[in-house]
């Protein structure tokens, strides 16, 4: 469920990293001997020779032939048609299946009653000369998974992305959605944050749609002519509760087994409280065209033919959604290579297999490279390369209702990933342009390393160089480019949700890395039928050039992770982004501080008053009280601890790389049992506040955007929602993850020392 | 043709002036004594209870009934009506003619001819309830004047606001305007400017539209249901060259009368290369939809329901127009109220009376304020008041074509006006909210003074305050907050161009002010036929309360200018205010140096090639030669010696107004005497480059903007077109300036030195 590709340049807004020298010289990769890299080296360059854009084209025009979404025929036959593919690459592997709530539509109604009739049409028509468009029987219709059901007639008011911050701006306008149906456009947020937001405002009911300035005419010419969303588009997507909890409503924290213990529906924490309905804009311009009341604020106006109103009606609204609620069958799709020294640290690779609709780009532009990886890795197995480690490729199902297959798979083995897991390596969809880098920073260096050693398509530079010219062209100030410049490392992006890496990450603590090509790759087919081979060869990575980039990205990654003699993290560069988050969450307490004695300043100098247009309905915001100073050092006493063991660390990890011989000494296998609880080492027992299944004390989704990160979450989030006790409580509790994980690090220096004293 | 309301916000941007402390204690006015201060006072009060809002209203009925351009009857009939009027108040009123080259058209055609036909409506329809958008007959075609005759046919090319911005970011896309017809978007400069740099670059013919997110639907509801631009609305204009000189193209800088020597029309110099029309979105659409190439910057996009492209073609124009070339006789109305002890000092006063339509808001809303302004004083007069200096009231004729009964009255007058204008206060449009206070420095803090003892119609705060208030909730920085609260006066914009206080502050050197209230008066039927008496009293200030506020406004102003002792300039803030714009052009040259350097580095290091997407044509930018370093110091010195006599001046000031008598001394005649000069010691006589009609070294519109401000002009322009000699030749022209200015003000100094040793 990834969103689009034009927004990966934003998420990987490539900084860089002032830490430690780039790799060790020559073409000793980190963690290898100087002996064992070129070995490493030569199996990594008979691995990259082997993907194939033919072999890609093929994957994707079976897998996206028909829908095939949770529970559909096809999707079941996928899942076979992966294991058969496995198997046929000489992979061990078979399918494990979960039993979930899924819920798919029985009857859904949008109709403006007043102040005139309008029935909206809710069906994404066949196009010509896309044959796929036309399986319109076999298409799940368009509807936002696990709304509740629901029958709603009230007035309608237009919430802009229908954000927190959006309210804030209602509340100024003197308007409020109680009692209302909300009308939001997509993006800005995760779609789940939408009706969640409404319903903590009052609101009964829910719409989204998609503004033709996100994802459609504004952007560019619309499908069939161009890329972008078409005039009846919609976005399907899932609006379950994420940020509390992913995976099966019923069964949270443990695996969808045939007879786990359920919840009763009724007690399903992460329904929606309201229903909800998403639609395209020619069904949406109806509906607010209607709308009355205040002009909508500028920032809020989208691309339509017509003025935004913010209303409440004279739209009225009429909205009824009822679902199947039964269970479905999930098949996730597991090869296994065994590893030949040590078969208990797991390399795992995933990327999911099920889409809302055919799903050309969203999955199978991702699914497609990790099947060439997997050959391509059977093609080395065939050859005599026997990986240290063991490597674990997966084909998730249910991703997208709520990264469903992932979810539950990583409870019902979540003991043994704890004991075993070294990596997970994720993807999604992939398209054309620069790579997209994100996840722990202890891989920073390594995926950095990996991207300097791939080509890309276009500019035959190193996907490394072509990413960070684009991160010089995206810099802002001349102070950001001295940095990208000068700084060793391209800054990879933390981690929120919104793929298949959050269980990993988030609730088990195994070091992740998200990666994907894109930035060149617009288009407004997201979570719509039009999302298929048709358009992807037209419009996206037509040549598959970057589906066999993404193959010999990632493979190489994980060759090198299940090869390498030591664990490759680096932790200096941990250190310092948790040291620039630390400041960051104290830098946000003091911004409140200052924005609330101003406002309370301007309250008081009546400049809300003076400025307000009497014609206009206005409400000056309420005097605050000024939040108080935290203690913020034992954070800071953390960091610096974390810092200090990090370059002890990496002093020692030098020493011994630069001896030759030490990573092939048997007590490399002593260290790597220390590594591989360094992530594990940044989760905590008792989860985020009211909300236990998250462990990560360093990233996480946002409470109140869903797929956004939130770094040092339990912090931060406080401090935003201006809850000071539970600051107070959050800071002691990061920095105690903070310290232990520098203690980690203080014995994985002190075995290192042993080794190359 | 003031721009519109909307605007004036921007345009006042409040800060605040870091000088000398406010006004003198207790109630003595600014070059007043006490005693004379009482008395004024006392006048003013009386003057501010004149101006009736019924008497704003009926004059606005009669002087918008008709269409009123100049060469109409109804233009001569207002001018005669007027006269009368200030007869009839008891004053000494003439008509002056003067006959101009003012074009009207007789052809006007627009279609598009490829790939599908399409033929412009090129008309304002009337709209129900509007009585006077019936007159079709007797209003001017939609056109722009001093557009040439030309009949062209060529692919259409979008060019977005056609500044010299545009023209690089369209060489970025590799696309040439050389034999095309360019279709720009109103708005981004002034009109005038779109042909001009279209023509440079090579096009041949010019299309000005309105698009929606401008001024139209996407501001608020359309004309009749809400104050914005209907679909078939269009701003006329003029887009003569006036940023070379205003007035009548065939008598540059002489005036127009009978007898004036007259260019042939071949060789007036400020037509426009290429033929031009303004069209409406409605004819802007099937024009824009059928052009291809790519898709337009994302800044570029309007708010059509389309999508963006740039061109050149496959849409083809064709454009015809053809004018009538005849002289057309301009009739200012001119009122005189001789002065009692100082004859020779001139107070003028003007608005003008000429529109392009009905021209309720423009300039009506600011003409029947003047008209009261007129009457009151007429009371005031047969009260017994005997202002100490000569008021002129002007109702200009013929501004909406080139500030031609002002640029002419000026130029006739030009030498008496050098002799004896005090200071020009200017008035054009008015509407609902905030004070926008724009003229010369030296007038900084005599304007903040009147404009607190205005009462704002809506706050009931003064004028004043509530400016500050506005200025604060505007502030993007806690520093600029810091300095609006703390500093003793709102600082005034600098002014360009757009109004007729052109020829008086930078032909002749007057200190001028231009004033009006806006900010709450949005609307889209800014020169329009649908600016009339029934769109401003349902969507402006309908109750014509801001109208009596700048009657209030603007007569206490020339009350006060008329009766002090010593004229109230104040030098402190001009020299603070031009050393500001000292700082920024060597900013300007810095950050010029810094730019090029950056941008040669890129092409250098291949950003430019990495980065673009081989699916879409770019251009790099060309390597450029480094900016030199240029010798400053003349005007820093000249900035700090001016400082240095302002400082002089202003303690010497404020002993003398101390002092309780020395103003009442025979001695301020000789101190007013040297006062009146110091504006005209900013003028050089060369003028500026390429425009010697342009004399003010400190204030002149943009060669590129042509109503927006630039400061310093010569200095300025000449880095901004990378002309480094040029700019090192002004940089002695603009010191040698403000050392002229430091020189009078020294003398002036002396003068109050002996008033009040």
């Amino acid at each position: 469920m990834r969103v689009l590709g034009r927004s990966v340049l934003v998420l990987m807004a490539g900084l860089l990293l002032a830490a430690t020298p780039a790799s060790p010289p020559g073409d000793t990769l980190r963690g290898f001997t100087l002996e064992s890299s070129k070995a490493e080296r030569d199996w990594e360059t008979k691995f990259r020779a082997v993907p194939s854009t033919d072999s890609l084209r093929s994957y994707m025009r079976r897998l996206s032939a028909r829908p095939h979404h949770v529970g559909s025929p096809y999707d079941r036959d996928n899942a076979e048609w992966i294991l058969t593919k496995f198997k046929s690459f000489g992979l061990d592997a078979h399918i494990e299946t979960f039993d979930v709530l899924f819920p798919t539509p029985i009857e859904r109604v949008v109709e403006l009653v007043a102040p005139t009739k309008f029935v909206a049409q809710l069906r994404e028509p066949p196009v010509a000369g896309d044959p796929t468009s036309a399986q319109q029987s076999e298409q799940l219709p368009t509807y936002n998974a696990y709304s509740i059901d629901g029958d709603v007639t009230a007035p309608l008011v237009y919430v802009n992305y229908g954000v927190p911050a959006d309210y804030d701006r209602l509340e100024r306008l003197g308007i409020s959605v109680k009692g209302a149906i909300v009308i939001a456009r997509y993006f800005g947020s995760w779609r789940g944050i939408k009706p969640k937001v409404a319903a903590e405002h009052g609101a009964i009911g829910c719409l989204i749609y998609s503004d033709p300035r996100d994802d459609g005419y504004v952007q560019g010419d619309t499908y069939p002519r161009g890329p972008w969303r078409p005039r009846f588009g919609v976005q399907r997507g899932s609006v379950m509760e994420m940020e509390v909890y992913p995976g099966d409503p019923l069964t949270p924290g443990v695996g969808a087994t045939k007879d786990a213990k359920r919840l009763p529906l009724a007690e399903a924490h992460t329904l929606t409280k309201i229903p909800v309905l998403p639609i395209s804009y020619a069904d949406a311009q109806p509906l607010l065209a209607a709308i009355g009341g205040p002009v909508a604020p500028d920032e809020w106006r989208g691309g339509l033919g017509i003025t935004y109103h913010v209303g409440p009606g004279p739209a009225r609204v009429h909205l009824r959604v009822r679902s199947d609620w039964s269970l479905k069958t999930l098949r996730d799709v597991i090869a296994r290579i065994p590893g030949s020294t040590a078969p208990d640290e797991w390399v795992i690779r995933g990327n999911h297999h099920d889409a809302w609709v055919n799903g050309a780009e969203d999955p199978i532009s991702g699914q497609s490279p990790l099947l060439e990886e997997a050959r391509a890795l059977g093609e080395l197995l065939k050859q005599g390369w026997k990986p240290r480690r063991t490597i674990i490729y997966a084909a998730w199902d249910g991703e997208e209702p709520a990264l469903l297959g992932s979810t539950e798979w990583v409870e019902a083995h979540a003991d043994e990933l704890a004991a075993k897991a070294v990596v997970y390596l994720n993807t999604d969809s992939n398209g054309r342009g620069y790579l997209g880098m994100a996840g722990s920073h202890s891989l920073q260096r390594f995926i950095n390393d990996v991207a300097r050693d791939i080509e890309d398509p276009e500019t035959k530079l190193s996907v490394w160089k072509r990413t960070e010219l684009r991160a010089i062209a995206d810099a802002s100030t001349a102070e950001r480019r001295r940095e990208i410049r000068t700084e060793p490392d391209l800054r990879i992006d933390a981690l929120g949700s919104g793929s298949d890496f959050s269980p990993f990450l988030q609730h088990v603590g195994i070091a992740s890395l998200n990666l994907g090509y894109g930035g060149e790759d617009g288009g407004g087919i997201y979570h719509s039928i039009y999302d298929d081979f048709a358009w992807y060869t037209r419009f996206d990575d037509t040549a598959f050039v970057y589906g066999r980039a993404l193959a010999q990205t990632v493979g190489t990654a994980v060759l090198r992770l299940a090869d390498a003699e030591v664990l490759p993290y680096e932790f200096t560069g941990f250190a310092e982004t948790v040291g620039r988050y630390a400041k960051e969450v104290e830098k946000l307490l003091q911004d409140e501080q200052e924005q609330t004695a101003e406002r309370n300043r301007e309250v008081d100098e009546g400049m809300f008053a003076a400025t307000a247009d009497p014609w206009e309905r206005s409400v000056p915001p309420p005097r605050q009280d000024p939040p108080p100073h935290l203690d913020f050092s034992p954070l800071a006493n953390a960091v610096d601890s974390l810092a200090r063991a990090a370059d002890r660390y990496e002093k020692a990890f030098g020493r011994a790389q630069g001896s030759g011989t030490a990573f092939a000494h048997s007590g490399a296998a002593a260290l790597n049992a220390i590594l591989i609880h360094t992530e594990r080492a940044l989760t905590v027992a008792p989860g985020l506040p009211r909300r236990p299944w998250f462990h990560h004390a360093v990233y996480a989704p946002g409470f109140y955007t869903g797929y956004g990160v939130k770094t040092l979450p339990g912090v931060r989030e406080a401090i935003e929602q201006r809850n000071w006790k539970e600051a107070d409580a959050q800071i002691a509790i990061a920095a105690g993850a903070l310290s232990a994980e520098g203690d980690v690090l203080g014995r994985a220096a002190a075995q290192l020392e042993q080794l190359a004293p």
